[in-house]
């Protein structure tokens, strides 16, 4: 086993290696820039690190571990032009580079050679990969569909919510664990334990994402603290907030939540008075540690080695107290 | 063996069956929405006659044949975006009926259920369709993109001009003769030929079609004469006719091209007639003949009954007579 750090080396080598430039580059060049905008690599770690814990050679992984983050940055060049983002990375997002077209087709190719990648690995592995692989990617278009869906919508259930982020966030994490464990020959059961874990994890993830937006460390959060809120973002904590809340707190979250305030900084004050108030911060929390004992949980029901446990332990414990 | 008719007719049996709409709808009702605009099914009936040529059984690619169908929707969608066109097959395209977001994640999603049409075949079979299926779709986005440079490009060369076309439409034909072909066990060799007929006889279609924008009868084209002629978009025509003339010649084209013309009527009878003279008009007749011959040539190599090789021959025939 080696470390994450290692890990990351590794695949961000084997990119380097695969970056290689063909013609037509009007289409080639913005995947390769949006590849190597950097960031923590961490679906593409999870594929290397799952097939050594399911005594795989991670090195065998490699090409599935690329799959994984080209399908993720094929997904963010085609949603940073729906949200019409500016910025992807601190960097300048490929149609803000060049223009939509060119988002829109490199980010086709992207999701074609997601697909290649798998063509070097013998029948059956190739389509167990490529099946996995296809229904996450449509159930991550899904989630897109329901994100975009829930924004001029005003009845949002948690449980639709919940259905959101596990398609739009977590099961990308689950399938790429599932991946090393495809690659590995790892059994039916453990791929399904596995995929199960990163699913919790992924989703545990995510709804901290929501809480730290709100209640997090400026210093160390990375994104601006607050602007799930300024952007009225239907988060799990706005959703729980509602629900808990009487009529009176209700209307003056959704006046708060309606109106594009002048002073955000009051906005922000008062929405997280009522996110603790009605008891939705709690709420929350409790989620987040649902979710995460769910994962450990699965880790359990593993046919790996306890100090293989103990690795994605650990490495549940660092990715939830950000220090991945 | 079916007629052609027979062959649509069961095609569209078959989409009707799996037209049925799931959530989130904002996702999937562009989906069924453009796949059953109509059109001549032209890919997937080619991918249902070739299975049975090769005596396979037609029904078992029907799967296949679906697939090529949703991939050739995958990028109208797209391609309508880009091209920023109101109407497809007389309809509203899916930006215009929904809007662009809209028209980038159904096409995704599509570009992904094309796969997931493989999912019923053995691991090997699989494997060949999907492989083939990506090296085409990474063509056909290679050949969007020569399409997009070449309208900013002055020196278009004949060889690059029909790598465009053989990309941006032969290869996708070819490659939906050689599914059938795969999914009847065809030889390798058998495989090979009968892409190679379908991708000659592809060029040889789109060469006719910028030749019939010019030269065709208005009452049978289809589309508007001289269409390219007012769009100067830079057909075989063009090319060829730049390549043949002297200065003179040369500078009036490239001064009917530049500038948008008020009266455009005299603009399509002055660039015919510079086609005409120039001898491109001619030489482009000799090209679509010179790659129709040699798709009836490939057919002698083929494993098959005479009598398969004469339905390929009145196939090619009627393709060309535009009886199809």
């Amino acid at each position: 086993m080696l470390s994450i750090e290692k890990y990351q080396q590794e695949f961000v080598e084997y990119l380097k290696d695969h970056s290689t430039l063909k013609e037509p580059l009007g289409l080639y060049e913005p995947i390769r820039y949006i590849l190597n905008l950097g960031g923590k690599r961490l679906r593409p770690v999870l594929t290397l690190m799952t097939a050594d814990i399911f005594n795989g050679d991670y090195i065998k992984a490699l090409d599935a571990a690329l799959s994984v983050e080209v399908f993720h940055n094929f997904s963010l060049v085609h949603d940073d032009i729906m949200d019409d983002a500016p910025l992807r990375r601190g960097k300048k997002t490929v149609h803000e580079k060049w223009n939509v077209n060119t988002g829109i087709l490199s980010g086709d190719a992207m999701l074609i050679m997601a697909y290649q990648l798998f063509e070097n690995y013998e029948p059956e592995v190739f389509q167990s990969l490529a099946k996995l692989f296809s229904k996450t990617a449509l159930e991550v278009c899904e989630g897109q569909q329901y994100d975009v869906d829930f924004e001029i919508r005003n009845n949002v259930s948690i449980s639709e919510y919940l259905k959101m982020v596990e398609y739009k966030t977590a099961v990308l994490v689950a399938a790429a664990m599932q991946m090393g464990a495809i690659v590995a020959k790892a059994s039916e059961q453990d791929q399904h334990n596995i995929y199960e874990f990163g699913k919790n994890l992924g989703i545990a993830f995510q709804l901290q994402d929501d809480y730290l937006d709100a209640f997090g460390n400026p210093e160390t959060f990375g994104k601006q603290v607050g602007g799930d809120i300024i952007e009225n973002k239907k988060t799990y904590l706005f959703i729980k907030a509602l629900e808990f809340s009487g009529e009176s707190d209700k209307a003056k979250l959704k006046e708060l939540y309606s109106v594009s305030v002048k002073n955000n900084e009051d906005k922000i004050k008062n929405v997280k008075r009522l996110f603790i108030s009605s008891g939705s911060a709690e709420a929350t929390k409790n989620a987040i540690q649902e979710y995460t004992n769910k994962a450990f949980e699965v880790l359990n029901t593993l046919n790996i080695s306890e100090d293989n446990k103990k690795l994605l332990r650990v490495f549940g414990n660092d990715l939830m107290n950000r220090n991945i």
